[in-house]
């Protein structure tokens, strides 16, 4: 692979600063998260968005959340094809080897997929429709939402999206033999959650009225 | 979505804690990130690991790393069958919407898939051999790197083959048309880095050795 | 001591979130909590598990337990021999100075100190018979218990001991001059319980039949 | 033992409440840590005082913490003299079997027991002087430490010897070879903080200079 370069110095930097001082407050945790292996207490399944922090938001300690991050925070239906499906092998390995107790899904406003799933299925973006766009492809996970707010007013049909997205994953995690059984077992719960960036709102999906509280 | 629950107390509370604290104290900062949209400088691609977190190893910032994470911090060749790929969505959107400086692959020590990868192709783990393994068939995407460990010893077998997880995504990477061509005409770099956890060490890939060498 | 570290910066954050939300909109109560003193209804003895939670369980608020935790809630009989007592310590000072109403002793399942108590008393464990182990003489305690559970299945005793350890920990309470002139003054109540973690139960202990009934 | 009452009512109402909200919403949280029984990351020693809730402080969720509370949060020197010695045990347990990666040793303000140290030392406390004086013997602990504050302004003494109980604990700790060994090794390290319960501040011992310092 001759393509690849050097760590920016800007990050070699930044390592060499945490190595000299979260890492060397907190070496005798590292070496026993190191020792042990994790126990997660619960998989997130986030955007790839870069303001994004489900860590920060929850004080997690290095060791605390298995997170799996793509765009959109999508989990696709239960499919056991034998191709390659990077989502639902990180659910059946959170829940099926780590057995975590929760599965979070957390979505957020202004999300890009979001937003290119909206334009493709309103016909506004033919390049997504193309055999060829992986985002297109990978959106169309979220189709089953579109139907759902296609006839809301026009400026809030994204973040009802956004929210759909969430319940949209939470059906498909249903799906999966592994999941149901667990959560039918009282083994594992599944919970929905959206955040809104600017304002630090955080929603949570209530199944009684089929729509997001504040938490 | 009847089966969902409310977000775990202890959860709950922290937020309101990082909403009065971290958010407070930066609202400026998510406002703007919020209008205008995020433009990270680099792509990270890393495993679900709750033991590897990559914005604090490099002290990033909300907005600073638009994040991929799945299980063995794997990218798969370029495949335009129109199927679902969500590491390839996520590669093509922060390649050529985000248009990001650095995509970033780092592996990491103990790694649970990577180990999984090696006890399938040595064949003590039919399991994962089976078609309806989603673990099983998304290591499969390492088969090409234990080729190249098979005959080291076993001990080293592991550590060499987590590297190698992060060697055969950047050549799976260099296979998507958008990355080949953004990196030829010097728009963008990639990177491979291998962190081991109890040390907290982090490695660089070499080009010129095809080794890891300390940051 | 030069051995000292900072405190993890996780735990930095989490108090720094605890202050700005729990003890902002409490203050007035903490304040009067400091101006007055504490004034606890109760003090309960619990063992070191980090899995039980007395203040979760039965909702407490600062300010009315007064809690003593240690290796498998056990008290040792009287003994003012000059020695250091520090669950006698604790009792003393909850009785005495404090003057609770009660004194609630709460087992558990999954007890590692008791299981320690089964091995050690089976034969099973010599490193916790030698003079040095800690534990080991700590868990002497509980010998009488284990004579009235030795004979019992064997899947049994474990829990059963968990049991005996509330048992044989209130009847040494009662051993204690200042404790038994409170109870039979009925001043003060001596309760037992056992609460089981992955169901969630809590049995009470039943002076008139010897055994524990659900609360 | 015919002395026990039942659980007082609204203790078995709130545990009733507890089952029905916080347990119903966690079930599958506290059947793994039923399971898989407890892997703290730390563990805390502080006082029985009813006013500290270490847990709330630190937002620390059910298996968090390995918490032992005694009078006034101390440590013994190490004895192996085959007595029962609780606190030695718990840190015996903590260290050698879970391999805790912290102990947090956490003072606090206006706590009874350094009062009554503080009394007794000045001569002003007889019975606490009496051999079969339980929170008398155990203050003997914090003997070093009046040494160490005795000459200061009287209406500072008190505070400053709160923070001596925690740094005479902190020294007493390294006393233990099993204790010693994991923090030269890097595998454990000691913390020592004082909370004060009024303003709710958090301070941390800091081994440069000997003196505490706000978090």
């Amino acid at each position: 692979m001759q393509h690849a370069k050097p760590l920016p110095t800007y990050l070699a930097q930044r390592f060499h600063g945490w190595k000299a001082t979260s890492y060397a407050e907190n070496a005798a945790w590292y070496r026993r998260l190191s020792s042990e292996g994790q126990h997660p207490r619960a998989m997130v399944i986030s955007c790839c968005d870069s303001r994004v922090h489900v860590t920060s938001i929850f004080g997690a300690d290095t060791g605390e959340f298995f997170i799996h991050r793509n765009i959109a925070n999508l989990v696709p239906p239960y499919l056991p094809d034998g191709q390659q499906h990077g989502t639902s092998a990180a659910v059946e390995y959170a829940v099926t080897a780590l057995k975590v107790a929760h599965v979070i899904v957390m979505g957020h406003s202004g999300c890009g997929g979001v937003k290119g799933c909206l334009d493709m299925c309103s016909g506004n973006a033919p390049h997504l429709e193309e055999k060829s766009s992986f985002v297109g492809r990978w959106m169309d996970i979220l189709r089953p939402g579109y139907e759902r707010v296609k006839d809301q007013e026009e400026d809030r049909r994204a973040a009802l999206l956004e929210r759909e997205a969430v319940v949209v994953s939470l059906e498909n995690l249903m799906t999966f033999p592994f999941v149901r059984s667990a959560v039918e077992a009282g083994d594992m719960s599944l919970h929905g959650l959206w955040h809104e960036i600017g304002g630090g709102a955080l929603e949570c999906y209530d199944p009684r009225t089929g729509g997001f509280v504040a938490v």
